[in-house]
């Protein structure tokens, strides 16, 4: 019997499937305010999680500010950066029944997208709609997430509604555009530039204005009687007009405070309107509400990537190794949809 | 044959019966911001409408303000003062089905219920629980349709949720502890007088704080995480305040202005806290939505006063001819619970 040699075998065999004993893993960190590729440690994997070899991460502004300092990870969250991935499952943890190795998923994460593995809870991935590659795969979870949450389960947006979107050539805003037509809903777009507008109508979008102009009164001629959505990632600077062009029992849901925070509020109009305002985040949610939202996402809207009514919307994807550069468009706002970072 | 005798003694039991040759009948009219009994004609029934014979009819805040021209009647609304009474059917509209004539009912008014005969939708008459007598009826529709909409339908209260009834003396803030008791929520009462918060606490409410002292550091002491619904019939001089000591996911539903209308708002503490801010009213809601409320409330509370779970809080009942005094002891915040005119 050869038994040592058999052991050695076997362990070059896992060793090179599931490189369990290469502990180490590239990851993108922070290192003054910039961000490098350096090797760091693989994630631990809790008993209902999986552990997710990456694909593709995508890039989210929640990313530029964390990286800044301004937006720490919640607790027990990674340090690293990265909200989303696309990626196959490489291990599962004990408790974990819906998923197994092999898998190819996209995933809604509380941080550690910019590396080559990241674990999450086992129903934050779902499985990646057939149609799209990695990287189309990895410009879904975040954008989505955020618009099924925010326009349907806080909103209660339905058929027929009229909806704006601020930022609407952004990964948000062109994902909820097309989720507002594929639901029977009509869009207007706020955007930096005619290219972005043009862009949101091609998407579905009924009407826009560029931001230099005077969106507020574009939207009064798109609806006079009001809107009754309004996703905004603007704040303070657009919040009194926004309630102003909210029609009766409309709902304003803050998403982010580019325009700033300490606004006016005249609780008189809110009342005889009826009117919501929602503050809305989606990291710190609890790991239950995820599951639900990303239950929703699989069952109500994945499925129709594959049939053609919705599309991924990716600006560039970078290599890895590029992630400054990618920042840096972003930051700039040069982008039309997502920017998506390559591990393949 | 005596056709003649025959036909006058016909007419003669009609118009007993039903009164439908007097179309006079007494109501409460503003003459210079005094009430005064008048004569005036019975109101019109429309084909989907039941015609009420009043046996009572709640006061509300709402009628001051209107008394005193700040509170216009919603299009098409009687312009009688009163949003609430209990009576007898009189006469349906050709199109009714769900009521006939001699039903005993409790119903939500646009207005009109300070008068003799009142008609309203048909919906928005639902029988009147066996256990109350006319004045009790009356003291349910208003504040009960209000807080139901306002704690389930709009903030979608659950059980084990910590709530909060500013003015909880009040009619709504009376109805709204009991609510809450019965629904398994633990509620906080602010209130003007010792003897008000005693009998919030009796009613069912965990915990109260008189108004001079310092409402908010008493709550934050019955809930140190934070409210999850608070209702509020005050508005500016409360809100920045409300929203501190509003729980993750909290929710504040603004139901009156009687601390002021305009408010500064902190969006990043709002989104953080993913709190939502509601402002509601009841009385311009739709035909529609009034009809949702008062089937929720016919068929999920008013079997509570029944079991004797929910009991009616009746601060005074005085004759329809002292309607002037009714409204100078709710002017003078006199009241716990409801005061009510009698027409019997």
């Amino acid at each position: 019997m050869n038994t040592g040699a058999n052991l050695a075998k076997k362990r070059k065999f896992i060793e090179e499937r599931y490189n369990l004993l290469d502990t180490n893993m590239k990851a993108i960190e922070v290192i003054d305010n910039r961000l490098e590729v350096r090797e760091t440690s693989l994630p631990e994997v809790k008993d209902d999680e999986v552990l997710i070899k990456v694909k593709a991460a995508g890039l989210n502004r929640a990313d530029i500010a964390q990286k800044n300092g301004l937006y720490p990870p919640p607790p027990g969250a990674s340090e690293i950066l990265g909200l989303e991935c696309s990626g196959i499952i490489e291990s599962v943890g004990k408790n974990v029944t819906s998923k197994k190795m092999g898998d190819e998923v996209i995933a809604l994460l509380a941080g550690g997208g910019y590396a080559e593995y990241v674990a999450c809870p086992e129903h934050h991935a779902i499985k990646k709609p057939m149609k799209l590659d990695w990287i189309e795969g990895a410009s879904i979870p975040e954008v989505y997430a955020t618009c099924w949450l925010n326009l349907f389960m806080e909103a209660g947006m339905k058929e027929g509604d009229k909806v704006v979107f601020h930022a609407g050539a952004s990964g948000i805003g062109t994902a909820g555009v097309q989720l507002a037509k594929a639901f029977g809903c009509d869009s207007f777009v706020s955007a930096g530039s005619k290219e972005k507008i043009d862009f949101c109508l091609n998407l579905g979008a009924s009407a826009g204005e560029i931001r230099s102009n005077d969106i507020f009164a574009s939207i009064k001629n798109w609806s006079p009687e009001g809107a009754d959505v309004i996703l905004d990632p603007i704040g303070a600077e657009y919040f009194e007009k926004n309630l102003q062009v909210l029609g009766l029992e409309g709902r304003l849901v803050i998403i982010g405070l580019m325009g700033g925070a300490q606004s006016n509020l005249n609780l008189g109009h809110l009342m005889i309107k009826r009117q919501k305002i929602i503050g809305s985040t989606i990291r710190a949610r609890s790991v239950i509400k995820k599951n639900d939202i990303m239950k929703e996402l699989s069952d109500n809207v994945l499925p129709l990537f594959d049939e053609g009514l919705l599309r991924p919307i990716v600006h560039e994807a970078l290599p890895f190794s590029q992630c400054e550069k990618a920042h840096s468009i972003m930051e700039a706002n040069k982008n039309i949809g997502k920017i998506i970072l390559s591990l393949d």
